[in-house]
């Protein structure tokens, strides 16, 4: 069941470890395209609207935000794991808004992990992804759910 | 502080209602775009590779799927509302694949209104966002927070 560009099975997941997962620097044209398709608020499109906004200037959609994490984790740990998508999350918080130019560096770290008892070759981990500026603020915390594939199946019990 | 274009305050946000905001129908080309940006997985990007997953076809990104919801109640709701933005959500749930061609219905209900004893100008609603496809079958479910001006600021009290 093994495949050699795999690196990470659910039993390489531990909790405890804190994973860098690279970084991203989103320019304003970057904000201003994703908020023209998914959030056209003036604060997220206007520079000058933004300027007079609670935010005090132009900034990112929080989607946005979240997406660009989604990036760095796929890119630097999904692509490279047994990965069998996510349930969801049960946490976003935007803590600070995200302005063109910073940049974002995503942590990601396994907070539990077990095995699921309606399918012996996975198992769920969750998951914590904190994404902090160049000014080291925590701009997004999430906490979440991941399946993976097992490196070796459970034996079925009457369980 | 009332605007004439401004048809939603916090105090008109009362728990119980049931606001339908509207569809939106992604592509195969919609969902691969934004695949190509933010979530380059296998089965976001490539019909083959898509149909052996266990999606069993192309399937929008979750983050897609949050966007396009996000698109809706931009559009059908905060655009005419005196928002304040969203510290975050508490629950985020993907419960089926959305694929290319589906017609997606947004559901947004109030939960919660309360308050902020730290700006007498805003309250606080806790809301439940429902989107479901052509089938009636419930795609996400999220959960989470709105600040948004009141029509009335309180009167400051010694709490």
């Amino acid at each position: 069941m093994s495949s050699p560009q795999i690196k990470y099975y659910w039993e390489d997941l531990q909790p405890g470890v804190i994973r860098e997962l690279g970084q991203i620097t989103p320019t304003a044209e970057d904000i201003k395209d994703f908020a023209g398709k998914f959030d056209p608020q003036p604060f997220h499109l206007d520079e000058d609207a933004a300027r007079h906004s609670i935010f005090g200037g132009l900034c990112a959609s929080g989607w946005h935000t979240c997406s660009m994490a989604m990036r760095l984790m796929v890119d630097n740990f999904l692509s490279q794991a047994a990965s069998q998508g996510s349930p969801g999350l049960e946490t976003v918080k935007w803590l600070k808004p995200v302005f063109p130019g910073d940049t974002l560096k995503l942590h990601h770290s396994i907070m539990e992990s077990r095995p699921l008892a309606s399918r012996p070759d996975v198992g769920l981990v969750r998951t914590a992804w904190d994404m902090f500026n160049q000014h080291g603020d925590k701009v997004l915390h999430m906490e979440g759910y991941g399946m993976f594939r097992r490196r070796h199946p459970a034996t079925l019990t009457s369980d």
